[in-house]
Protein backbone atom coordinates (compact mmCIF):
# COMPACT_ATOMS: atom_id res chain seq x y z
CA UNK A 1 0.00 0.00 0.00
CA UNK A 2 1.44 3.27 -0.54
CA UNK A 3 0.35 4.65 2.80
CA UNK A 4 -0.73 8.42 2.30
CA UNK A 5 -0.99 8.61 -1.67
CA UNK A 6 -3.95 10.29 -3.47
CA UNK A 7 -4.10 9.93 -7.31
CA UNK A 8 -6.26 13.23 -8.11
CA UNK A 9 -8.22 12.44 -10.77
CA UNK A 10 -6.81 14.77 -13.04
CA UNK A 11 -3.69 12.68 -13.46
CA UNK A 12 -6.47 10.08 -15.06
CA UNK A 13 -8.14 13.12 -17.19
CA UNK A 14 -9.72 10.58 -19.23
CA UNK A 15 -10.81 7.83 -16.98
CA UNK A 16 -14.19 7.73 -15.54
CA UNK A 17 -14.60 7.51 -11.57
CA UNK A 18 -15.33 3.42 -12.11
CA UNK A 19 -11.64 3.21 -14.00
CA UNK A 20 -9.85 5.71 -11.54
CA UNK A 21 -11.29 4.17 -8.09
CA UNK A 22 -10.45 0.08 -9.74
CA UNK A 23 -7.30 1.84 -10.86
CA UNK A 24 -6.43 2.65 -7.25
CA UNK A 25 -7.61 -0.71 -5.92
CA UNK A 26 -5.76 -2.42 -8.10
CA UNK A 27 -2.33 -0.22 -7.76
CA UNK A 28 -2.83 -0.17 -3.95
CA UNK A 29 -3.36 3.60 -3.65
CA UNK A 30 -5.43 4.25 -0.55
CA UNK A 31 -7.31 7.94 -1.30
CA UNK A 32 -8.57 10.25 -4.53
CA UNK A 33 -9.23 13.14 -5.33
CA UNK A 34 -12.40 13.75 -7.35
CA UNK A 35 -13.56 16.37 -9.94
CA UNK A 36 -16.95 17.53 -10.52
CA UNK A 37 -17.31 17.03 -13.80
CA UNK A 38 -16.43 12.97 -13.67
CA UNK A 39 -18.29 12.66 -10.51
CA UNK A 40 -21.21 14.23 -11.95
CA UNK A 41 -21.14 12.20 -15.20
CA UNK A 42 -20.94 8.67 -12.62
CA UNK A 43 -23.79 10.51 -10.49
CA UNK A 44 -22.86 11.57 -7.13
CA UNK A 45 -24.67 8.47 -4.99
CA UNK A 46 -22.61 6.11 -7.60
CA UNK A 47 -19.46 7.39 -6.88
CA UNK A 48 -20.01 7.72 -3.17
CA UNK A 49 -20.89 3.79 -3.61
CA UNK A 50 -17.87 2.98 -5.89
CA UNK A 51 -15.41 4.78 -3.41
CA UNK A 52 -16.95 3.42 -0.22
CA UNK A 53 -16.84 -0.44 -2.08
CA UNK A 54 -12.98 -0.26 -3.12
CA UNK A 55 -12.49 1.28 0.78
CA UNK A 56 -10.94 4.56 -0.48
CA UNK A 57 -10.84 7.86 1.04
CA UNK A 58 -11.56 10.93 -0.32
CA UNK A 59 -8.96 13.57 0.14
CA UNK A 60 -10.59 16.26 -1.40
CA UNK A 61 -12.90 17.24 -4.10
CA UNK A 62 -12.12 19.86 -6.57
CA UNK A 63 -13.44 22.35 -6.95
CA UNK A 64 -15.03 25.85 -5.98
CA UNK A 65 -14.10 29.12 -6.74
CA UNK A 66 -14.57 30.84 -10.02
CA UNK A 67 -16.00 34.20 -7.71
CA UNK A 68 -14.56 36.63 -9.21
CA UNK A 69 -17.21 38.10 -11.71
CA UNK A 70 -18.84 41.48 -10.63
CA UNK A 71 -22.01 39.26 -10.96
CA UNK A 72 -21.41 36.36 -9.14
CA UNK A 73 -24.95 35.05 -7.80
CA UNK A 74 -24.57 31.89 -9.81
CA UNK A 75 -20.97 31.35 -8.84
CA UNK A 76 -22.34 31.49 -4.93
CA UNK A 77 -24.90 29.31 -5.54
CA UNK A 78 -22.80 26.64 -7.56
CA UNK A 79 -20.33 26.59 -4.61
CA UNK A 80 -23.46 25.81 -1.90
CA UNK A 81 -23.48 22.91 -4.43
CA UNK A 82 -19.76 21.89 -4.61
CA UNK A 83 -20.00 22.06 -0.53
CA UNK A 84 -23.06 19.84 -0.43
CA UNK A 85 -21.65 17.33 -3.08
CA UNK A 86 -17.65 17.59 -0.91
CA UNK A 87 -19.96 16.41 2.22
CA UNK A 88 -22.10 13.76 0.49
CA UNK A 89 -18.73 12.64 -0.84
CA UNK A 90 -17.05 11.97 2.64
CA UNK A 91 -14.14 14.13 2.16
CA UNK A 92 -14.14 17.58 4.50
CA UNK A 93 -12.04 19.76 1.96
CA UNK A 94 -13.05 21.73 -1.17
CA UNK A 95 -10.67 23.00 -3.14
CA UNK A 96 -11.14 26.69 -3.91
CA UNK A 97 -9.68 28.15 -7.16
CA UNK A 98 -10.74 31.31 -6.55
CA UNK A 99 -11.38 32.92 -10.44
CA UNK A 100 -9.00 35.17 -12.58
CA UNK A 101 -9.14 39.00 -13.60
CA UNK A 102 -12.21 39.85 -16.02
CA UNK A 103 -11.32 43.33 -16.42
CA UNK A 104 -7.74 45.36 -15.73
CA UNK A 105 -9.43 45.16 -11.74
CA UNK A 106 -7.30 42.91 -10.01
CA UNK A 107 -7.94 44.52 -6.42
CA UNK A 108 -11.57 44.50 -7.36
CA UNK A 109 -11.35 40.79 -7.94
CA UNK A 110 -9.42 40.00 -5.01
CA UNK A 111 -12.11 41.96 -2.97
CA UNK A 112 -15.18 40.02 -4.48
CA UNK A 113 -13.02 36.50 -3.75
CA UNK A 114 -13.31 37.75 0.06
CA UNK A 115 -16.41 38.94 -0.29
CA UNK A 116 -17.96 35.37 -1.71
CA UNK A 117 -15.70 33.48 1.02
CA UNK A 118 -17.36 35.51 3.92
CA UNK A 119 -20.53 34.24 2.25
CA UNK A 120 -19.59 30.93 2.22
CA UNK A 121 -18.05 30.10 4.98
CA UNK A 122 -21.34 29.39 7.11
CA UNK A 123 -22.77 26.76 4.57
CA UNK A 124 -19.41 25.09 4.62
CA UNK A 125 -18.78 24.96 8.35
CA UNK A 126 -22.21 23.75 8.70
CA UNK A 127 -21.42 20.94 5.98
CA UNK A 128 -18.03 20.47 7.76
CA UNK A 129 -16.23 21.29 4.83
CA UNK A 130 -13.15 23.05 4.71
CA UNK A 131 -12.53 25.81 1.98
CA UNK A 132 -9.75 25.25 1.37
CA UNK A 133 -7.97 28.21 -0.91
CA UNK A 134 -5.85 27.15 -3.13
CA UNK A 135 -2.82 30.09 -4.32
CA UNK A 136 -2.33 29.81 -8.18
CA UNK A 137 1.06 30.32 -10.15
CA UNK A 138 0.52 33.83 -10.83
CA UNK A 139 0.80 32.48 -14.55
CA UNK A 140 -2.85 32.02 -14.06
CA UNK A 141 -3.96 35.33 -12.72
CA UNK A 142 -5.37 36.60 -15.11
CA UNK A 143 -7.60 33.93 -16.62
CA UNK A 144 -7.84 31.39 -13.16
CA UNK A 145 -6.62 32.75 -9.89
CA UNK A 146 -6.22 36.27 -8.47
CA UNK A 147 -5.15 34.29 -4.96
CA UNK A 148 -1.11 34.07 -6.03
CA UNK A 149 0.72 33.47 -3.18
CA UNK A 150 0.77 30.77 0.16
CA UNK A 151 1.29 34.64 2.18
CA UNK A 152 -2.04 35.88 0.73
CA UNK A 153 -4.30 32.35 0.86
CA UNK A 154 -3.56 32.77 4.80
CA UNK A 155 -4.27 36.21 4.97
CA UNK A 156 -7.51 35.45 4.03
CA UNK A 157 -7.73 31.70 5.45
CA UNK A 158 -6.62 33.02 8.93
CA UNK A 159 -9.87 35.61 8.48
CA UNK A 160 -12.44 33.47 7.15
CA UNK A 161 -11.02 30.47 9.30
CA UNK A 162 -10.31 28.44 6.17
CA UNK A 163 -7.56 26.14 4.83
CA UNK A 164 -5.17 26.73 2.34
CA UNK A 165 -3.66 23.88 -0.56
CA UNK A 166 -0.02 24.29 -0.93
CA UNK A 167 0.48 22.96 -4.41
CA UNK A 168 3.74 22.31 -5.30
CA UNK A 169 3.48 23.39 -8.53
CA UNK A 170 2.19 26.60 -7.65
CA UNK A 171 3.85 27.58 -4.54
CA UNK A 172 7.86 26.46 -5.82
CA UNK A 173 9.25 30.05 -6.72
CA UNK A 174 8.38 32.07 -3.84
CA UNK A 175 10.92 33.21 -1.82
CA UNK A 176 8.53 33.06 1.69
CA UNK A 177 7.42 29.80 0.88
CA UNK A 178 9.23 27.82 3.74
CA UNK A 179 7.66 30.77 6.42
CA UNK A 180 4.84 30.72 5.45
CA UNK A 181 4.34 26.94 5.37
CA UNK A 182 5.52 27.24 9.08
CA UNK A 183 2.94 29.82 9.57
CA UNK A 184 0.48 27.83 7.53
CA UNK A 185 0.19 25.18 10.23
CA UNK A 186 -2.60 22.69 10.52
CA UNK A 187 -4.42 25.29 7.74
CA UNK A 188 -2.86 23.00 5.68
CA UNK A 189 -5.92 21.30 4.23
CA UNK A 190 -4.76 19.75 1.03
CA UNK A 191 -0.81 18.81 -0.49
CA UNK A 192 -0.55 18.59 -3.60
CA UNK A 193 2.39 17.60 -5.50
CA UNK A 194 3.98 17.27 -9.13
CA UNK A 195 6.91 18.47 -10.60
CA UNK A 196 7.66 21.68 -13.20
CA UNK A 197 7.97 21.11 -16.63
CA UNK A 198 10.65 22.78 -18.31
CA UNK A 199 10.62 24.01 -20.91
CA UNK A 200 6.78 24.57 -20.70
CA UNK A 201 4.45 23.44 -23.25
CA UNK A 202 2.16 25.44 -26.08
CA UNK A 203 -0.82 25.09 -23.16
CA UNK A 204 0.93 26.17 -20.05
CA UNK A 205 -2.43 24.50 -18.05
CA UNK A 206 -0.32 21.57 -18.74
CA UNK A 207 3.33 22.08 -17.63
CA UNK A 208 3.28 19.76 -15.00
CA UNK A 209 5.17 16.70 -14.66
CA UNK A 210 5.77 13.59 -12.70
CA UNK A 211 7.72 14.23 -9.35
CA UNK A 212 11.16 13.99 -10.26
CA UNK A 213 10.87 15.06 -13.94
CA UNK A 214 11.27 18.84 -13.15
CA UNK A 215 12.86 21.62 -11.30
CA UNK A 216 10.85 21.31 -8.04
CA UNK A 217 12.69 20.13 -4.72
CA UNK A 218 10.01 17.64 -3.28
CA UNK A 219 11.94 16.53 -1.23
CA UNK A 220 12.82 19.60 0.84
CA UNK A 221 9.02 20.66 0.08
CA UNK A 222 7.31 17.71 1.50
CA UNK A 223 9.70 17.76 4.70
CA UNK A 224 8.73 21.63 5.42
CA UNK A 225 4.70 20.54 4.70
CA UNK A 226 5.41 17.52 7.17
CA UNK A 227 6.70 19.52 10.21
CA UNK A 228 4.18 21.34 10.04
CA UNK A 229 1.86 18.26 11.29
CA UNK A 230 0.24 17.52 8.17
CA UNK A 231 -1.15 13.99 8.16
CA UNK A 232 -3.46 13.81 5.42
CA UNK A 233 -3.03 12.44 2.18
CA UNK A 234 -0.84 13.56 -0.45
CA UNK A 235 -2.56 14.02 -3.93
CA UNK A 236 -0.67 13.98 -7.00
CA UNK A 237 -2.57 16.01 -9.38
CA UNK A 238 -0.85 16.18 -12.83
CA UNK A 239 -2.12 18.12 -15.93
CA UNK A 240 0.13 16.65 -18.79
CA UNK A 241 -1.12 16.02 -22.32
CA UNK A 242 1.33 13.10 -22.72
CA UNK A 243 0.23 11.49 -19.54
CA UNK A 244 -3.66 11.88 -20.75
CA UNK A 245 -2.77 9.77 -23.80
CA UNK A 246 -1.31 6.93 -21.65
CA UNK A 247 -2.79 3.83 -20.71
CA UNK A 248 -4.33 5.11 -17.09
CA UNK A 249 -3.45 1.79 -15.50
CA UNK A 250 0.29 2.10 -16.59
CA UNK A 251 0.07 6.05 -15.33
CA UNK A 252 -1.63 4.99 -11.89
CA UNK A 253 2.02 2.35 -11.82
CA UNK A 254 4.43 5.37 -12.56
CA UNK A 255 2.52 7.49 -9.48
CA UNK A 256 2.82 4.99 -7.15
CA UNK A 257 6.65 4.58 -8.15
CA UNK A 258 7.32 8.52 -7.80
CA UNK A 259 5.04 8.87 -4.69
CA UNK A 260 7.88 5.89 -3.36
CA UNK A 261 10.56 7.48 -4.52
CA UNK A 262 10.45 11.18 -4.24
CA UNK A 263 7.52 11.59 -1.60
CA UNK A 264 7.03 8.69 0.87
CA UNK A 265 10.56 9.35 2.42
CA UNK A 266 10.20 12.76 3.24
CA UNK A 267 7.15 12.25 4.85
CA UNK B 1 7.75 64.96 -28.25
CA UNK B 2 6.55 61.53 -25.97
CA UNK B 3 9.05 63.20 -23.06
CA UNK B 4 10.20 60.53 -20.99
CA UNK B 5 9.00 57.56 -23.23
CA UNK B 6 11.80 55.01 -24.06
CA UNK B 7 11.61 52.23 -26.44
CA UNK B 8 13.04 49.20 -25.57
CA UNK B 9 14.60 47.92 -28.47
CA UNK B 10 13.07 44.18 -28.27
CA UNK B 11 9.52 45.88 -29.08
CA UNK B 12 10.90 45.82 -32.76
CA UNK B 13 13.51 42.73 -32.30
CA UNK B 14 13.99 42.95 -36.21
CA UNK B 15 15.17 46.26 -36.48
CA UNK B 16 18.74 47.15 -36.72
CA UNK B 17 20.24 49.72 -34.06
CA UNK B 18 20.26 52.21 -36.67
CA UNK B 19 16.49 51.65 -37.89
CA UNK B 20 15.42 52.17 -34.46
CA UNK B 21 17.26 55.39 -33.66
CA UNK B 22 15.80 56.59 -36.69
CA UNK B 23 12.56 55.33 -35.78
CA UNK B 24 12.91 56.85 -32.21
CA UNK B 25 14.09 60.31 -34.08
CA UNK B 26 11.05 60.37 -36.86
CA UNK B 27 8.17 59.84 -34.04
CA UNK B 28 9.96 61.91 -31.41
CA UNK B 29 10.55 59.01 -28.87
CA UNK B 30 13.61 60.90 -26.71
CA UNK B 31 15.30 57.96 -25.43
CA UNK B 32 16.08 53.79 -25.92
CA UNK B 33 16.71 50.72 -24.51
CA UNK B 34 19.55 48.78 -26.06
CA UNK B 35 20.11 44.94 -25.89
CA UNK B 36 23.61 43.93 -26.28
CA UNK B 37 23.50 41.56 -29.14
CA UNK B 38 21.55 44.38 -31.86
CA UNK B 39 24.26 46.60 -30.63
CA UNK B 40 27.32 44.15 -31.27
CA UNK B 41 25.88 43.75 -34.81
CA UNK B 42 26.33 47.68 -35.29
CA UNK B 43 29.23 47.92 -33.23
CA UNK B 44 29.64 49.79 -30.00
CA UNK B 45 31.21 52.75 -31.44
CA UNK B 46 28.80 52.66 -34.11
CA UNK B 47 25.71 52.81 -31.73
CA UNK B 48 26.96 55.44 -29.32
CA UNK B 49 27.92 57.75 -32.33
CA UNK B 50 24.32 56.72 -33.47
CA UNK B 51 22.45 57.60 -30.38
CA UNK B 52 24.52 60.87 -29.79
CA UNK B 53 23.82 62.32 -33.29
CA UNK B 54 19.67 61.55 -32.80
CA UNK B 55 20.08 63.28 -29.75
CA UNK B 56 18.74 60.06 -27.39
CA UNK B 57 19.00 59.51 -24.32
CA UNK B 58 20.09 55.10 -23.26
CA UNK B 59 17.45 54.44 -20.65
CA UNK B 60 19.15 50.88 -20.36
CA UNK B 61 20.83 48.50 -21.44
CA UNK B 62 19.97 44.91 -21.59
CA UNK B 63 20.93 42.94 -20.33
CA UNK B 64 23.48 41.40 -17.41
CA UNK B 65 22.95 38.36 -15.35
CA UNK B 66 22.82 34.64 -15.96
CA UNK B 67 24.91 33.96 -12.80
CA UNK B 68 23.56 30.63 -11.65
CA UNK B 69 25.03 28.12 -13.13
CA UNK B 70 28.12 26.63 -10.62
CA UNK B 71 30.76 27.36 -12.77
CA UNK B 72 29.91 31.21 -13.59
CA UNK B 73 33.52 32.57 -14.28
CA UNK B 74 32.41 32.88 -17.53
CA UNK B 75 29.13 35.18 -16.48
CA UNK B 76 31.37 37.18 -14.34
CA UNK B 77 33.49 37.99 -17.04
CA UNK B 78 30.48 38.32 -19.36
CA UNK B 79 29.22 41.17 -17.07
CA UNK B 80 32.24 42.46 -16.47
CA UNK B 81 32.09 43.32 -20.36
CA UNK B 82 28.47 44.55 -20.33
CA UNK B 83 29.04 46.86 -17.46
CA UNK B 84 31.61 48.54 -19.84
CA UNK B 85 29.36 48.62 -22.22
CA UNK B 86 26.71 50.34 -20.50
CA UNK B 87 29.46 52.82 -19.96
CA UNK B 88 30.24 53.51 -23.23
CA UNK B 89 26.59 53.67 -24.42
CA UNK B 90 26.07 56.15 -21.55
CA UNK B 91 23.73 54.43 -19.43
CA UNK B 92 23.80 54.31 -15.62
CA UNK B 93 21.22 51.03 -15.80
CA UNK B 94 22.01 47.67 -16.63
CA UNK B 95 19.30 45.55 -16.38
CA UNK B 96 20.02 42.30 -15.06
CA UNK B 97 18.10 38.95 -15.35
CA UNK B 98 19.61 36.51 -13.04
CA UNK B 99 19.28 33.26 -14.62
CA UNK B 100 17.24 29.83 -13.78
CA UNK B 101 17.60 26.77 -11.68
CA UNK B 102 19.84 24.58 -13.45
CA UNK B 103 18.72 21.62 -11.71
CA UNK B 104 16.25 21.37 -8.39
CA UNK B 105 18.41 23.63 -5.94
CA UNK B 106 16.86 26.70 -6.34
CA UNK B 107 18.02 27.59 -2.74
CA UNK B 108 21.36 27.42 -3.88
CA UNK B 109 21.18 29.36 -7.69
CA UNK B 110 19.60 32.44 -5.51
CA UNK B 111 22.58 32.17 -3.40
CA UNK B 112 25.26 32.19 -6.38
CA UNK B 113 23.37 34.90 -8.58
CA UNK B 114 24.09 37.03 -4.85
CA UNK B 115 27.51 35.96 -4.58
CA UNK B 116 28.12 36.89 -8.13
CA UNK B 117 26.48 40.40 -7.84
CA UNK B 118 28.62 40.76 -4.71
CA UNK B 119 31.08 40.16 -6.89
CA UNK B 120 30.29 42.62 -9.67
CA UNK B 121 29.46 45.19 -7.30
CA UNK B 122 32.73 47.36 -6.88
CA UNK B 123 33.50 46.80 -10.74
CA UNK B 124 29.66 48.52 -11.55
CA UNK B 125 30.27 51.31 -8.60
CA UNK B 126 33.50 52.21 -10.41
CA UNK B 127 31.65 52.62 -13.97
CA UNK B 128 28.98 54.23 -12.67
CA UNK B 129 26.62 52.24 -13.79
CA UNK B 130 23.71 50.73 -11.62
CA UNK B 131 23.02 46.89 -11.65
CA UNK B 132 19.32 46.99 -11.89
CA UNK B 133 17.75 43.60 -10.49
CA UNK B 134 14.67 42.95 -12.36
CA UNK B 135 12.46 40.42 -10.29
CA UNK B 136 11.60 38.20 -13.42
CA UNK B 137 7.67 36.53 -13.22
CA UNK B 138 7.40 33.10 -11.69
CA UNK B 139 6.59 31.30 -14.95
CA UNK B 140 10.51 32.06 -15.76
CA UNK B 141 11.64 30.49 -12.46
CA UNK B 142 12.91 27.59 -14.09
CA UNK B 143 14.68 28.94 -17.19
CA UNK B 144 15.58 32.21 -16.73
CA UNK B 145 15.14 34.16 -13.73
CA UNK B 146 15.16 32.72 -9.74
CA UNK B 147 14.71 36.40 -8.78
CA UNK B 148 10.80 36.33 -8.80
CA UNK B 149 9.23 39.39 -6.70
CA UNK B 150 9.91 43.14 -6.12
CA UNK B 151 10.27 42.45 -2.40
CA UNK B 152 13.38 39.82 -3.03
CA UNK B 153 14.58 42.17 -5.39
CA UNK B 154 14.85 44.77 -2.87
CA UNK B 155 16.38 42.31 -0.28
CA UNK B 156 19.07 41.74 -2.37
CA UNK B 157 18.98 45.59 -3.51
CA UNK B 158 19.50 46.74 -0.36
CA UNK B 159 22.40 44.29 0.83
CA UNK B 160 24.67 45.29 -2.22
CA UNK B 161 23.52 48.79 -2.80
CA UNK B 162 22.37 47.97 -6.66
CA UNK B 163 18.70 49.18 -8.42
CA UNK B 164 15.70 46.99 -8.97
CA UNK B 165 13.75 47.06 -12.26
CA UNK B 166 9.86 47.31 -12.30
CA UNK B 167 8.77 45.78 -15.10
CA UNK B 168 4.50 45.90 -15.17
CA UNK B 169 4.20 42.25 -16.68
CA UNK B 170 6.76 40.81 -13.97
CA UNK B 171 5.10 42.11 -11.02
CA UNK B 172 1.74 43.36 -11.49
CA UNK B 173 -0.14 40.19 -9.78
CA UNK B 174 2.15 40.35 -6.81
CA UNK B 175 -0.17 41.12 -3.92
CA UNK B 176 2.65 42.77 -2.47
CA UNK B 177 3.54 45.13 -5.09
CA UNK B 178 2.13 48.39 -3.82
CA UNK B 179 4.22 47.92 -0.45
CA UNK B 180 7.27 46.88 -2.29
CA UNK B 181 6.86 50.12 -4.76
CA UNK B 182 6.91 51.82 -1.78
CA UNK B 183 9.73 50.77 -0.11
CA UNK B 184 11.69 50.71 -3.33
CA UNK B 185 12.02 54.57 -3.34
CA UNK B 186 14.64 55.83 -5.17
CA UNK B 187 16.06 52.47 -5.79
CA UNK B 188 13.74 52.17 -9.19
CA UNK B 189 16.81 51.99 -11.63
CA UNK B 190 14.34 51.63 -14.76
CA UNK B 191 9.96 51.42 -15.00
CA UNK B 192 9.24 49.42 -17.81
CA UNK B 193 5.86 48.66 -19.47
CA UNK B 194 3.85 46.50 -21.41
CA UNK B 195 0.28 44.68 -20.95
CA UNK B 196 -0.46 40.72 -20.29
CA UNK B 197 -1.44 38.72 -23.17
CA UNK B 198 -4.46 37.07 -22.23
CA UNK B 199 -4.83 33.83 -23.35
CA UNK B 200 -1.25 33.12 -23.43
CA UNK B 201 0.75 32.35 -26.34
CA UNK B 202 2.04 29.02 -26.90
CA UNK B 203 5.87 30.60 -26.59
CA UNK B 204 4.91 32.77 -22.78
CA UNK B 205 7.98 34.56 -23.65
CA UNK B 206 6.09 36.43 -26.36
CA UNK B 207 3.06 36.89 -23.50
CA UNK B 208 3.26 40.62 -23.76
CA UNK B 209 1.16 43.15 -25.66
CA UNK B 210 0.61 46.62 -25.98
CA UNK B 211 -0.03 49.18 -22.70
CA UNK B 212 -3.93 48.67 -22.98
CA UNK B 213 -4.82 45.67 -24.62
CA UNK B 214 -4.13 43.49 -21.57
CA UNK B 215 -5.78 43.05 -17.79
CA UNK B 216 -2.41 45.27 -16.50
CA UNK B 217 -4.07 48.14 -14.46
CA UNK B 218 -1.27 50.76 -16.31
CA UNK B 219 -2.20 54.01 -14.81
CA UNK B 220 -2.40 52.64 -11.20
CA UNK B 221 1.23 51.41 -11.16
CA UNK B 222 2.14 54.13 -13.00
CA UNK B 223 0.96 56.18 -10.33
CA UNK B 224 2.62 54.44 -7.61
CA UNK B 225 5.95 54.39 -9.60
CA UNK B 226 5.42 57.90 -9.92
CA UNK B 227 5.10 58.24 -6.09
CA UNK B 228 8.48 57.47 -5.40
CA UNK B 229 9.58 60.49 -7.27
CA UNK B 230 11.07 57.85 -10.17
CA UNK B 231 11.73 60.64 -12.90
CA UNK B 232 13.80 58.38 -15.07
CA UNK B 233 12.37 57.61 -18.72
CA UNK B 234 9.68 54.69 -19.16
CA UNK B 235 10.31 51.67 -21.46
CA UNK B 236 7.98 49.92 -23.65
CA UNK B 237 9.71 46.79 -23.84
CA UNK B 238 7.16 44.07 -25.55
CA UNK B 239 7.84 40.44 -26.62
CA UNK B 240 4.87 40.05 -29.33
CA UNK B 241 5.01 37.96 -32.43
CA UNK B 242 2.52 39.89 -33.91
CA UNK B 243 4.68 43.07 -33.78
CA UNK B 244 7.55 41.51 -34.51
CA UNK B 245 5.98 40.68 -37.84
CA UNK B 246 5.10 44.02 -38.51
CA UNK B 247 6.71 47.51 -39.68
CA UNK B 248 8.79 48.48 -36.96
CA UNK B 249 8.05 52.05 -38.11
CA UNK B 250 3.93 51.86 -37.21
CA UNK B 251 5.02 49.71 -34.26
CA UNK B 252 6.62 52.89 -33.13
CA UNK B 253 3.86 55.31 -33.57
CA UNK B 254 1.49 52.92 -32.03
CA UNK B 255 3.55 52.69 -28.88
CA UNK B 256 3.87 56.25 -29.15
CA UNK B 257 -0.29 56.52 -29.14
CA UNK B 258 -0.29 54.02 -25.82
CA UNK B 259 2.35 55.97 -24.11
CA UNK B 260 0.26 58.87 -24.44
CA UNK B 261 -2.91 57.01 -23.91
CA UNK B 262 -1.71 54.46 -20.72
CA UNK B 263 1.19 55.76 -18.75
CA UNK B 264 2.06 59.57 -19.29
CA UNK B 265 -1.17 60.99 -17.79
CA UNK B 266 -0.15 58.67 -14.45
CA UNK B 267 3.33 60.06 -14.45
Amino acid sequence: MAGRLSLNQATIKRATVKQAVDGCAKHGVPSIGLWREPVADAGIEQTRKLVRQAGLRVSSLCRGGFLTDPDNKNAIDDNKRAIDEAHTLGTDTLVMVVGGVPDRDLIGARQRVQDGIEVLTPYAQEAGVILALEPMHPIFCADRGVLSTLKQALDWAERFDAGVVVDAVHVWWDPELDAQIERAGRRIASYQVCDWLNPLPPDVLLGRALPGDGNIDLDRLTRHVAKTGYSKDVEVEIFNADLWAADPDEVIAEVVRRYHAFVEPAL
